[in-house]
C-alpha cells in the first residue's frame, strides 16, 4: 500500500515543491461537511484518489498513534508544568482518534495491528526527519504536521463510501486540543526574534516530507498526469491552511 | 512539601529496606472501599500521616502524569504495533486520572501547576533512577512502579476528610488498562530466563526509590518513631501487593 513515493528521490519531491510556487487559493472546504465539498473539481479528486477503506483506516490510525507519540514527548520534554497541562490533553485527544479509528478498523479485519503495521516503517523514517532537534522544534513539528495530516484524512474520507467516510471524518476532524499549542510558541516567537526566524525556516522544510506521507495514502489510477492534476487542488487546500497556521504563531510561511 | 528523605542518604534507605527483611503480611485491603479498611490499625495509621488535600492532590495528579509519560514512552519503543495497541489505552488511562486529579485540585486553587510544580524535581528525579537501560526494564519499571504507587495513593485517600477522599480513591483505583503488561512481560521472560533474572534484580530495585516517594507524600508528625509505627503496616500492604505482581510476571520477589 506504501508509494515508493515516499522515499522520493529529489525530482519528485521537487514536483511537491512546485505547488509553492503557486498562490495559495483558499477553497473553502466545510471541514464538518466534509462529505459536500463546496468545490465541484475538489470533490470529484476526493472521489477518485481516495484509497479502500480498510489501508485508509490502517494509515489514518497508525499516524495518529504517531501524532498521540510525537505530543506525548513534547509533554515529557516541556520546560514547565504549565506547559505540559497544554499539551498532555492535546496528547490524550490524538489517542482517542487512535483508538476510534483502531475500533472502526476492527470492524473490519480481526488483526488491525497487522493492517497498521505494513504503514509502520514509513511513518517511523517520517517521525525521524520531522522530529527536530529541541523542544520548540518538536512542539513546531506537531503543531504543523497534525495540521497539515488531520487535514488530509478528513478530506480523503470523502471519498469513502457508506457509512464509514462521514464518520471517519467526524473522528479526525474533532477537537485536538492543540489550541494551547499556539500560544505556548506564538508567546515564545514574539519574544525571541531568532527563535521565531529558525522555526520559519523548520515550519517550511516539514511541508515537503508530510505531503510525502499524504501523497502515500491515495490512491493512483496508473496515469501520472491524471493524477497529478486530481492531487493539485487537495495539496493547494492543504498549503492554505498550513499557512495560515503559520501566520498564526507569527511564522512567515 | 518534599520530605528532605527523598533524596535520602543510604542510613534512611537501609530502614526503608529493613521492611523486606519480615515476611509480607497480606493485609486485606478492600480495593474499592478504600474509606473502610478492615485492619483497624491500617485505618487509625492512615488517618495519621495522610497529608492536606492540596498537596496530596498535586503529589498524586504529578505522579499520574509521570505515568502516563512512562507508559506513552513504551509506547514509543513497543518493538511491534501489537504491543502499542496494549501500551497505548494504558497510557491513556494514566492521563486520565491525572486530568481528573487536576480537575479535583482546580476546585481547590486557581494555579494547580503551581501546587504540582513543587513536586515535579523530586518526581523527576524518581523517573530517571526507575527508567531503566531497554524496553523491558522501562515496561517492568511503570508496571510495578505504578501499581505501588497507585495502591500507596488510594490507601491514603482514606484519611482525606470529606467527599473528596473517597472521590480520589475511585479516581486513581479506576481501571489501569495494565493488565496486557502482564501477558506482555510474562510471556518475554518465560521465554528468556536470563532476561527473567535480571528483570527480577530489577524489579526489587525498584522498590526502595518507590517508597521513597510514598515516603514524602506522608505527612510527619515530628515524631520520628511513632511516624515509622504508622508507615510500616501501610509499606507492608504495599509490598505484600508489589510481591503479587511479581510472581504474576513470573518473577521472584
Amino acid at each position: 500500500m506504501l508509494s515508493p513515493r515516499l522515499s522520493a528521490p529529489a525530482g519528485r519531491l521537487g514536483a511537491v515543491f512546485d505547488v509553492f510556487k503557486r498562490p495559495a487559493v483558499r477553497l473553502e472546504v466545510p471541514r464538518l461537511k466534509p462529505r459536500r465539498p463546496a468545490d465541484q473539481t475538489l470533490r470529484v479528486n476526493l472521489a477518485e484518489i481516495t484509497p479502500e477503506v480498510i489501508p485508509y483506516l490502517g494509515q489514518a490510525a497508525y499516524i495518529q498513534l504517531s501524532i498521540f507519540e510525537a505530543l506525548a514527548r513534547t509533554v515529557m520534554l516541556a520546560p514547565t508544568v504549565a506547559a505540559k497541562e497544554v499539551l498532555g490533553p492535546a496528547s490524550g485527544f490524538a489517542l482517542e482518534k487512535h483508538e476510534k479509528l483502531v475500533a472502526e478498523l476492527r470492524r473490519l479485519v480481526d488483526e488491525s495491528s497487522v493492517v497498521m503495521a505494513q504503514f509502520a516503517p514509513a511513518i517511523e523514517h517520517y517521525n525521524d526527519v520531522v522530529r527536530g532537534s529541541d523542544w520548540y522544534e518538536s512542539l513546531t513539528s506537531v503543531y504543523l504536521t497534525a495540521g497539515i495530516l488531520d487535514d488530509f484524512f478528513v478530506l480523503l474520507a470523502a471519498g469513502i463510501h457508506g457509512d464509514v467516510g462521514p464518520k471517519v471524518a467526524r473522528i479526525v476532524s474533532s477537537p485536538s486540543g492543540r489550541e494551547g499549542i499556539e500560544t505556548l510558541l506564538g508567546d515564545a516567537i514574539s519574544e525571541d526574534a531568532t527563535l521565531g526566524s529558525r522555526l520559519a525556516v523548520w515550519g517550511r522544510r516539514l511541508v515537503g516530507d508530510t505531503l510525502l506521507v499524504a501523497r502515500s495514502a491515495i490512491h493512483h489510477s496508473g496515469n501520472v498526469r491524471t493524477d497529478e492534476q486530481r492531487i493539485e487542488p487537495v495539496f493547494t487546500e492543504l498549503i492554505a491552511n498550513h499557512s495560515r497556521r503559520m501566520d498564526g504563531l507569527g511564522l512567515t510561511a
